[in-house]
């Protein structure tokens, strides 16, 4: 059992850690106890307190997207800090404390490579993904589904409030941090008419978000009716289905398009329907499909534009958090996920998330 | 013959005016006397100088593009203020006088509908650009293409120093301030690779402007030998024929793409070459042509930007003013405008700016 850094001055009585090893498609998940690390300058132990099942993490477990084996899966996640290196500061630039409630940026950043200089440190040349590496000797806390996280330098730390439930926190550093850098993105603005295509966990967010930043008009868009209701209950103005959404845009506006679905049809049809000097946001498209296609002379008269999202940065991450805190619609976030396993039971959890039956599972580390 | 307003202080002898009347492809041009307009509060009265044949007008003369008959054309223009209404101000918030050398915006803006309140005036819902409306009695000096120009109010006026020379002022309104904007719009900033596609006037106006913003790279594409070589000359740390810019891009980068040719071939190759979280403005697609696709999965993890732009704010036309003065190709840009033909000599300057031997060919007024 690897020892504690001398930086952990009020480590609890922690001998070790359990984590959920997943080990691919065929082999499942086998939960075992792991050693602690030994931090370095920078490193964290975070004791995590509970972790959603994000529809990436589903897609890994259902085989659809490969991932360096063995691993441990899960990145929308909320804990306690258990443990410092020297030098950990949080996104506020003070000095991280032992107790102190966190969550984490998904992937690290150097800060110095030209993308991170550049204002992309998602793209970090150096960018290493909670709950997307094969574990190794020196990282083998290195994803949400375990009693511990190990974070390494270059990791944005975001202090979380006590008073957040942590269904509401834990999907902050996926889902509301991918939401918050698209509308940042696409510029969107007090008074903007907003269309949302898909309104699974990001899209519901992306409704209150931007009724948050004082949209005027959203116009929910899914092909599920049960959520369309939800949409509206999140502050959708109006909610309907693909085939009346170019005439509710045509009525409304669309300044900004969200494309969350990642269907190829939804995203021609944001192209279609986005509005003058409109701002098209795609972000749901993360897995390779057909092309879709525009005429040049309509795009550039109507001075559209179409923007690519694709993760965050960790200012993105503290505006989540911050919306989550204000927003007053915590108690319908809760309710997006309204069940949790322990880590003992994560085929259950993941059985469950599979259904589809709601946005998100989680899987609790108490 | 209509009176001049009281506000024409120092008025010339100006009796009346003279203007080539285009009556459309079969009927062709015919110079004649124009009376001179009444202003009303916020008009002005122009003496034109000089006016450059754009592209634009090419294509109208070729029957390419329908324009309302009879009219006058052209819109790249500079000249001296002759008369002002009561109110006329120019984009630095002073008012106009007579004898003032002065560029105009391409269009008018309202400032008080939603599209120019939301910062694209060039969209203003009542919008009247010069050199593209019929001739009515109450405008009948609508374009470039005349002794005198009524600009009408709405229209952004810019001063212009006696020392900018005329062949270098005149394609301010439409060439350069469309590259500015377009610029402006695709966020282009200081150390940028930038890749320019089609180095006619906006291409080789983008080469230079680029340089002024402070790219490091700029790689200049097009098929002919002698643009490329022109290119080097503005600026261009690379020039290459469109089957090497893939490689050159992926040598250099390519964080800001111009694609100024408008052909559907060199749009598709924009959007494959722009680099991580890169900026595509799609300007010279301005006629109806063959759609271009993208694969969504690649464009969202490629945090790309496709935008479109068209046209541009009087605040643009302002800096392409001020770039054109301060700009150390003056003598290159004058280059660009290799002959001039007097007003009655129309259809020989318009001849000869259809063989595309020169990037412009100005028509002189005195």
């Amino acid at each position: 059992m690897t020892e504690l850094s001398s930086g952990a001055l009020r480590v609890r009585e922690a001998l070790g850690a359990t984590a959920a090893i997943w080990a691919g498609p065929d082999n499942g998940f086998t939960v075992k106890p792991q050693p602690l690390p030994r931090l370095m300058p920078g490193e964290v132990l975070v004791r995590v307190e509970l972790a959603t099942i994000c529809g990436s993490d589903l897609h890994t477990i259902a085989g659809d997207r490969p991932t360096p084996l063995p691993t441990v899966l899960g990145h929308e996640a909320v804990g306690t800090v258990e443990a410092v290196g020297s030098a950990a500061y949080t996104v506020y630039g003070k000095p991280l404390l032992p107790g102190q409630r966190i969550t984490w940026t998904i992937g690290t950043s150097c800060g110095s490579c030209r993308r991170c200089q550049r204002g992309v440190p998602q793209k970090c040349e150096g960018v290493r993904k909670y709950g997307h590496e094969a574990i190794t000797d020196a990282w083998r806390l290195n994803g949400g589904f375990a009693t511990h996280c190990h974070l390494v330098a270059g990791t944005g730390l975001m202090p979380v409030p006590a008073s957040l439930p942590a269904e509401v926190a834990a999907p902050a550093n996926c889902a509301t941090a991918t939401v918050v850098c698209a509308a940042r993105r696409a510029e969107l603005t007090a008074g903007d008419s907003v269309a949302v295509i898909g309104c699974g966990m990001l899209g519901l967010t992306a409704v209150a978000f931007a009724r948050d930043l004082g949209a005027e008009h959203v116009i929910a868009c899914d092909v599920d009716a049960g959520r369309r209701d939800l949409a509206l209950k999140f502050g959708a103005t109006v909610a309907c289905s693909p085939g009346d959404l170019e005439a509710a845009a045509k009525d409304l506006g669309a300044d900004v398009v969200f494309e969350l679905s990642g269907n190829s049809l939804a995203v021609q049809s944001a192209l279609d329907i986005v509005g003058l000097d409109g701002r098209v946001a795609l972000v749901g498209s993360v897995s390779p499909g057909p092309k879709v296609s525009f005429e040049p002379n309509a795009f550039v008269r109507n001075l559209s534009h179409v923007i690519g999202s694709h993760n965050y940065t960790v200012h993105d991450l503290a505006e989540a958090v911050d919306f989550l805190m204000r927003t007053p619609k915590q108690d319908l976030f809760a309710a997006l996920v309204p069940a949790s396993f322990p880590l003992s039971d994560i085929d259950a959890a993941v059985a469950m998330a599979r259904t589809g039956t709601a946005p998100r599972i989680a899987v609790r580390m108490d």
